[in-house]
């Protein structure tokens, strides 16, 4: 399995709207993604502008294929993305579950 | 639900070792801690020597029991942070599950 994060530097004010547009990503990865394991949003304690996205992936493949659906293009490409300051992403293999 | 990251920098040869103390350390949780929701460790495929540790807890409480629990004491703290550079935690709040 593959743990993609995503930590999101999101833009003052921002905030409200970056949540509501992940809820609609979570609900059309349900829909269409079943190499998407888990998808969790998370927001940190000590910089409230700062959400961390923890995405488990079966394999490779699966987390490959998610940055090409249409709704990662229409939803976090185009209407996300803008909203942030910038965003952090990284890989990991599992080693313990 | 609250989400604590950890991320270990472990001294060069030690990476097996530790590894080998996190999978007791996992055993040890599911045998004692109701608290806790998942333990996962995920290697990053950028940095081998970087553990991401991953911990969910039900509350707060959970969390900070977990630290004070024996077997925190006798595999983190007593054989596992000798073998690390160093560890960076950061605690986060569940947004989107």
């Amino acid at each position: 399995m593959i743990l993609m994060t995503a930590r999101y530097f999101i833009k003052d004010g921002a905030r409200d709207q970056v949540l509501a547009d992940l809820i609609e990503m979570k609900q059309e990865m349900i829909r269409s993604e079943p190499g998407c394991v888990s998808y969790q949003v998370w927001e940190s304690q000590e910089h409230p502008n700062q959400f961390l996205l923890c995405e488990v992936y079966i394999d490779e493949p699966a987390a490959d294929a998610h940055r090409r659906t249409p709704h990662f293009e229409r939803i976090i490409a185009g209407r996300v993305v803008p909203q942030l300051e910038k965003r952090e992403r990284e890989f990991f293999n599992l080693l313990v579950e």
